[in-house]
């Protein structure tokens, strides 16, 4: 762990600093694999799956025999708390529907937005020692709500050529279409280009490895729009002397945990409270069954002090937190002035794994910096706002000489005889 | 002209299929350009602008003189139709704001959406022949009303060093920053890294030429997010016997004019209107200042005849096209039905070229088929939306348990910990 005492702003950039990723060298084998499903469907995606996932599958699919298999091997404990965890995202995403919006911005010109769902979505979720069923709640059942048509999830199988039934029962609770045994970059290329049974996709959700990152980057230059660029997941608390500090090191711990790279930050305007959260996760770290991934992620861990509350959020909104949790004696004042975050968690009861699991909030957020311009992935991911408008023979009389004047200044003939025809035929 | 009549659905995709861009000769110059830009900052930009625009600027900035200067070379009727144009896309983009997402998903657990604006932003605005002032309209008014802090302009100044006087009036009325005399990749550049001089932003949003397009994709691989990948303009109309083939025809040159690369397409129930519209084209043509680039538009342009509105409709939807026109007897089952499409512009009294300037919707639109999977610029897009969470003691003792329960099943043993922690406290 670092301490950093009362930092000058010219160093908040160094402080702040991520961890770099360098991705020139996977971009060709990313390159290469897209080439090759591009052109060879199906065999080259199962030729990669043989490779990197060490199985040789006949058919790509889940089938109704593993889906009705899956909900055997799910315990009636785990599927409660699935159940109550999909209430609740349910119940965020739902409210976050938007009516249409309509005005006459003139008498006679009516101009409307409606949002009309994604039709074909594609859902990454990635495979390795934890089953990311989480991420499945999270990502099919905004989709559902939106109304996408056809939701794909892609996942890669074990050396058996299974899928864990956790991620099975989930996605046949939440109304994903088709499950396909297929994970990495060939995943990836086969919901951009299609194959014979693996169908193209217009957009491509979920997280990630690096080789998932570059492969979803690689896809948005075929035309397949992405949730949002990935990086190492990271947590930044603001705590005073009213935090719990056994609280704050938990939180941090459960960060910490993601990977190495995770990234974990501290901010306190009290150095007691600073001083007791090191104690604890030193004491707290001790226990944990990913221990060693912790303490490496911990090493790379900054807790700094500074004076004022101002200072504090400034320095929040410089570096826009992933996870930002706010335990002081002033929440309002940051909860009213963070500028760039992707999912805050207000006071000592409201740990960040609740945003992660169960209290209704997506956890597919934006990394690196990215809460600067992103949103996470939200119901509005999943649909497009469309804009109409419909003029009356009096508003093309009240807007048509404008029209007139505009399309001329820039030099558009064609443009402003579409307005002067309509015109003369009302005269 | 290609006349298609009722052609088998298998040959859609061939007939739908939009003219391909090599940007593969265009990345090298780019990624260049970025490079030096990065490292030299406001010394490459000029050198740049030197290059391409063959002028040695000393001042990147418009000036407050240049500004007063601008305000008395633009024309009253063109101010008064600049005017009309802003209330109208403002009254529609303020309609667009929405409330705080506020839910109890389960007692004690309430969660919250609010939207904050991206603090900066970069507007491109191309230059050549045509000032293109309107785009500054579409992307400075929802900017201002996001409460973008920073709205940054950058378009390329002529061989004087000076930019179009409506350009410098537009930015005025609509709350700009700043007006940077920078076009092309080493705009883009400037804006993705920041200079000496140029603010580094979060989101870069307007239209451009191929170089454009390919160092906006590159500023993505940066961190910049960017409005949506850009293609050439495109216009479908679907018309049946009560639309006016004399308006038709117009609206298809209207879309034609914009560049020899441009997309028309006329889907139609009735040969009569078809062949109609045909004739018109031939003859309003003749009149164009621009007309040997509608000319060459208009040659791959397509005229087809289909024999119902289901086919029409799923033929339009499968095309998804940027601007789209409807004009018939039953205009409802286009709108209620019509799944990809920018915007939409209803009955014979509204041409494309109204929301091109003045109806109130946006301009800034998804083309190439990226109607399927992205919005237009409307508010949100110079907005994030941000999760909150508070969870009281009595919440996190009603969803705890799911929690622990979930992040167990994931192997997360800290996320857990972070629970179990808080309700043993309650005990």
């Amino acid at each position: 762990m670092n301490t950093i005492i009362n930092p000058p702003k010219t160093d908040w950039l160094k402080i702040l600093q991520r961890p770099t990723q360098t991705v020139e060298a996977i971009e060709e084998t990313v390159n290469a694999i897209f080439d090759d499903v591009k052109l060879n469907g199906n065999d080259a995606v199962k030729r990669y799956t043989s490779i990197f996932d060490g199985v040789a599958l006949n058919d790509l699919f889940v089938s109704n025999e593993e889906v009705i298999e899956a909900e055997k091997l799910v315990s009636n404990d785990l599927k409660a708390a699935i159940q109550l965890s999909k209430e609740n995202i349910f119940k965020f995403h739902n409210a976050q529907k938007t009516k249409k919006v309509l005005i006459e911005t003139t008498e006679g010109v009516a101009c409307w937005q409606e949002k009309r769902s994604i039709q074909k979505v594609g859902l990454y979720i990635p495979g390795g020692t934890a089953p990311l069923f989480s991420s499945v709640l999270m990502l099919a059942i905004p989709a559902k709500i939106a109304g996408c048509r056809e939701i794909i999830l892609a996942t890669p199988p074990n050396k058996k050529g299974k899928i864990n039934p956790a991620i099975i029962y989930a996605a046949q609770q939440c109304g994903v279409t088709k499950i396909i045994k297929v994970g990495g970059i060939q995943a990836i290329a086969g919901l951009t280009f299609g194959t014979e049974t693996i169908p193209k996709v217009y957009k491509i959700f979920g997280p990630g490895n690096q080789y998932v990152t570059v492969a979803k980057q690689l896809a948005t230059k075929y035309g397949v729009a992405i949730d949002m660029p990935a990086g190492p997941s990271e947590l930044l608390v603001v705590a005073d002397e009213t935090a719990d500090a056994s609280f704050v090191a938990s939180d941090l711990l459960s960060q910490a945990e993601h990977g190495t790279d995770s990234q974990v930050i501290l901010v306190a305007n009290s150095m007691q409270i600073l001083n007791e959260v090191a104690v604890e996760i030193e004491k707290q770290i001790e226990n944990l069954s990913r221990k060693k991934i912790a303490s490496k992620a911990i090493e790379n861990s900054k807790l700094i002090y500074v004076e004022t509350k101002e200072i504090a959020l400034e320095l929040i909104n410089e570096y826009g937190p992933e996870h930002f949790i706010v335990c002081t004696n002033d929440n309002d004042f940051y909860v009213s002035g963070i500028e760039n975050a992707g999912s805050v968690f207000i006071g000592n009861y409201t740990p960040e794994s609740a945003g992660d699991y169960a209290s209704g909030t997506n956890h597919t957020l934006p990394t690196n910096g990215y809460t600067k311009a992103y949103s996470g992935v939200n119901l509005d991911s999943f649909l497009k706002a469309i804009s109409f408008q419909k003029i009356s023979k009096k508003g093309i009389k009240n807007i048509g000489s404008a029209i007139e004047i505009l399309a001329e200044a820039e030099g558009l003939d064609a443009h402003k005889n579409a307005v002067t025809l309509r015109l003369k035929s009302l005269e």
